[in-house]
């Protein structure tokens, strides 16, 4: 495992017109690359991952977010893969973000001034990087779920050629209104907190004391991330022990998971990171600068391998049946898993056993 | 169409054990109670409905909630029936609430030393209000959607023999985790506002200013009124025109219109009644005070008449077949209308031509 930031003196230029210079990515790589560079495999995360997808840093208790996808042995295996995995653009790991300083040296950071950033510009920014910093002309394959499934498919429509295999999961084509309306209440939630102080909050406070409004939109998330059912079977409608039934604060089980995740979440993201991937989610529409849908799939070369889950209440398995048809329609090479599962969205992140094998063979080339 | 309230000087016991003393209730009527009483619709309203159920103020634009359902020649038609409808306790339409004075004549009010109310204090209160006002001793029907659904359910278990038909919409016999959860992040978006001042807010300062919290809340809700599929219908992926594309806070149209429905919420409805409705609903269980689900069920002697809506991502059709099937199983009366429909939750609210003539035919006797 190696970890690294990789700073570009030379513009980024934005979907939006704007302009990042310098700009710079966050990235951890696992594995080695091998001498004729074709053992790539870029990881791409989702809304609120990181390039720390796998290994554990010393002194902490959870390794990265998909260590139980990638190391010695695991579907995608680190004694075959080289492994990259990039923190986006607007994220708050290391890329550059808001609350970047607005030019070099400068006290001042970004802030509201930060442009607005999209799927695109997260995968062109990824791009140079493995082309100036691994000195890379194509990748093996790219993978990732939800926002990071959004990115593989995305590189598929805009680079063609560049990945030999393109691995979109739990994701969409084309941001749906009722995902947009999710990403609003949670982006109403932040900014509705006068302690945000809109944008202009102490970040140092915020880590120590929290940030209510960013706690409840991380609660709002959790709402599509499990599935009904998994709320059923993890919490059902048990009582926290010393809470009161008849208090009118008192909790549910599944009221004590979502505070401490939500009054957790201010201490490791930032807010205004999190209004800006959010804002990136909402635009993401894979016909932009296309005359359609069709036409943008038009553009793909490499083989797409779908894998949807029957339980998604986020980006409903339906949305990567229809990715299926557009792509099938226009005699382009894809297959699609569909994954029998009631847990929700973040079967991609949980479920490895229902799909770690189906990975592993796609890579292997034996699907 | 006729407005009251009914004041009470006797205790209404609480099944917290606490006691509200004295008490009223609003309510409206519409149509005539006919010579042998025996006429009577009880309408039951949801989460943020009223005893304003149908008809139209003066100088309002809006009619009551269900005026499409209650009226002359309607299904509920108030040529034959005399319907019923009244503000539940702890909502903030004239009914005793958490801002309704601690004592009488006192200036304090109730605020956070509101008991919590349950789904059965709400339906106890309006059997001795329906028994206290009108000198009833039995009637025709309850009915209602969501929240209002677990009050029609409440009457069957609690009071058996005291209604004839028994038509719960849209709802469950037990509150979900899952719904617990969405109620949840609602309260704490409210509560995060540091506005809302821990539920001592200035009431007049909030309609003029508005409650951010209680607006992020409302549009919460909205996520699960509606399904997927009408918000794609609704709105698209429309953006307002003028709003940028690549402004952060420039808007899709469903953005624009839970910013138009959120904010304009705390003007007509107060944050605390909010907050001890959704404790009621999240409380809900037709089992408390019986050894099991069965149990309760068991009391039921009146006939029920299920109508859920194959669309509803809140309380979802399952539930309502769950309920069928006890009843079926302890041999009481039960019928189940599957009303087909993509709408979401609010079909009870909106879509009144596809369920409006079952209604009708079932308070006629007809099935």
């Amino acid at each position: 495992m190696e970890t690294g930031i990789a700073r570009f003196q030379t513009p980024l230029y934005l979907e939006s017109g704007r302009i990042l210079e310098p700009w710079q990515i966050a990235y951890e790589t696992y594995g080695t690359l091998n001498r004729d560079k074709s053992n790539v495999v870029l990881v791409t995360h989702a809304l609120t991952g990181s390039h720390h997808a796998a290994g554990l840093y010393p002194g902490d208790r959870k390794p990265g977010w998909w260590d139980k996808m990638i190391g010695e042995g695991k579907p995608i295996d680190t004694r075959k893969y080289f492994v990259i995995a990039t923190n986006v653009i607007g994220s708050c790991f290391g890329s550059t973000s808001p609350t970047s300083p607005i030019y070099p040296g400068s006290d001042e950071e970004y802030r509201l001034k930060f442009p607005v950033i999209t799927i695109r510009d997260m995968v062109r920014a990824q791009k140079i990087f493995l082309e100036r910093h691994f000195n890379l002309r194509s990748i093996r394959a790219v993978i990732g779920g939800s926002m990071g499934g959004m990115q593989a498919l995305r590189f598929a429509v805009d680079f063609p050629g560049f990945v030999e295999k393109v691995i979109p999961m739990a994701t969409t084509y084309q941001t749906r209104p009722f995902v947009i309306a999710i990403n609003k209440t949670m982006i109403e939630a932040i900014r509705a907190d006068q302690r945000f102080k809109n944008g202009y909050y102490d970040r140092e406070e915020i880590k120590r004391n929290g940030l209510p409004g960013l706690a409840t939109a991380r609660m709002i998330g959790y709402l599509n991330y499990l599935s009904p059912t998994t709320f059923d079977k993890k919490f059902g409608r048990s009582y926290v022990k010393t809470d009161g039934h008849f208090e009118l604060f008192g909790r549910f089980q599944v009221e004590n998971y979502l505070e401490y995740n939500g009054y957790n979440f201010p201490k490791w993201f930032d807010p205004l990171s999190y209004i800006y991937l959010l804002k990136a989610i909402s635009l993401f529409d894979i016909a932009r600068g296309f005359s359609s849908v069709e036409e943008a799939f038009r553009q793909i070369e490499d083989p797409i391998y779908l894998i949807s889950f029957t339980g998604d209440t986020l980006f409903f398995p339906e949305e990567m049946e229809e990715i299926e048809e557009w792509l099938k329609k226009l005699e382009k090479p894809v297959k699609h898993f569909k994954i029998d599962s009631d847990y929700g969205h973040d079967s991609f992140l949980v479920e490895v056993e229902k799909f770690g094998n189906i990975v592993a063979d796609i890579l292997a080339g034996q699907i």
